[in-house]
């Protein structure tokens, strides 16, 4: 296991990190200033922030500061009440393996989505099973775009308290599954973005991340899972802050060969995002070395 | 699957579900004449419920109402920081052991627990893989315990989102793992309770149920999950009004042999809670009716 007490060498930060500073919206062209003032290397940014700076202009950035993407946010929300619904997820999803690429981004991340409607508050239907076969399509399609466009995608589960209205794929064992159907020979075009905030509870979840191993393993996501939990969405920690065991997780991804960013991402109304951005990203160079 | 439209004959109500009328406390004497009042024939309290009403006074009500009890709420809680705390938990719970038997409870519920702490907003420590072995040592010896009192112990997997401060067991393979250890034969005095706002996510969960059998299931529980959800703990809906497909867990679990009871268990600070006693209650009723 990598030692990252000494530098932060191997720190990401996904950009919703520091989406507010005291309250207000910070611009992703800012954000990267401020990444680049500490000497962050690695970012992983959302593309509305993106669509609002402007492609164009953020892909230079990006190339003149010299950053890397440990992943991009986001593709998924596969499931539609109807076909019109699933056409304009699908153009959207490639548009999104586009950006990606015009970013230079190590992944797209997926979130896969939930019942269709969920997330405005009145789902179409009750049959997340049927949700679960249209997601498995839905990557099924847009996973021979992205092998040719050479993007690879990550299927992140997410914790099932999203289950209803964000993604149906709520374990790493389940993500496996629909990574070994689609992809049997693990040829590293398909794989998961494992984030403890997620995962951390799962029983199964030393032996699913053995499952995945290094082809599988495309990103590794931090914050910190705090008790009480004040908000569904929007009350993560910073690490050390929780109760969730982050180095010993990094360590079992790390046993399998994974060797890139620790992508620090934290949605906080009620904390971070009132603090200032220069203390917001102090800390997490600070907890990055000390807590991850 | 039985016909659950013409009547409520197997309606329970757990006393947590009207445990406020219109934002005040009603004590559970209070509780059982509106049920009875209503025809409901049987009941599952929490024990502060009953402590505060008085055990013996409880007791005798029951019987001539005569109530049958789903379940009894709850023991567990078996991780603890020391020698000290475990002492403590075990002795609560061969005496919620004996408060079940007293009642005649159908099975005592365990919710088991989490990181010792947690609760209180201070974990004693993150190893959630050594508050899982205390909890099966645990429930190893409340077992005997209750074996030789004829109680049925039924372990309640908790939503993911309780790992850390309410119970480190959060699947219903996970509970059956313990089962199985633990009671190999299936004699019937180990099983599960399935509470569908706690395992509607999962995507094994009809395998699960057709693992643990007749056997092993115990307890059926409905409330419904609400999008949004606004609060981790109290914010449950009542059935119909979320987006769990309860009848389709209700066949399954039925298609077990399960023949007992559909209790609801509802907390709602928002809503229910609110809301006068005898509007829950002819919803619950109009509800087990047409959307269990």
């Amino acid at each position: 296991m990598r030692d990252f007490s000494g530098d932060h060498r191997w720190l990401s930060i996904n950009t919703a990190t520091v989406r507010f500073s005291q309250g207000r919206a910070v611009s992703l062209d800012a954000i990267l200033d401020a990444y680049a003032k500490r000497g962050i290397r690695a970012i992983s940014p959302w593309r509305d922030q993106v669509a609002a700076a402007g492609l164009t202009a953020i892909s230079r950035q990006v190339r003149a500061l010299g950053f890397e993407l440990s992943g991009y946010c986001r593709g998924g929300m596969f499931p539609a009440a109807d076909e019109a619904g699933r056409q304009a997820a699908d153009d959207d999803n490639r548009r999104a393996v586009d950006e990606a690429c015009e970013l230079g981004a190590a992944c797209l991340v997926l979130v896969v989505g939930g019942l269709p409607g969920a997330l405005e508050g009145h789902a179409a239907h009750k049959d997340i099973g049927l949700s679960r076969r249209q997601v498995e399509d839905g990557i099924g399609r847009l996973l021979e775009y992205a092998r040719s466009a050479g993007m690879p995608l990550a299927i992140e589960p997410l914790h099932p308290m999203y289950a209803a209205d964000r993604a149906c794929i709520n374990t790493m064992e389940q993500a496996l599954d629909v990574c070994d159907a689609l992809d049997p020979e693990s040829t590293g075009a398909l794989g998961v973005a494992c984030d403890v905030y997620h995962v951390w509870w799962d029983p199964k979840l030393e032996a699913q991340i053995a499952r995945a191993g290094q082809q599988r393993l495309l990103a590794f996501h931090v914050c910190d899972w705090l008790t009480p939990t004040r908000d569904l969405l929007n009350d993560r920690g910073m690490m050390g802050d929780g109760v969730i065991d982050i180095p010993r997780i990094r360590g079992w991804v790390e046993g399998q060969g994974f060797a890139g960013y620790s992508e620090v991402e934290i949605f906080s109304t009620g904390n971070w995002w009132k603090r200032d951005i220069a203390e917001t990203l102090d800390t997490c160079i600070a907890r990055h070395k000390s807590a991850v």
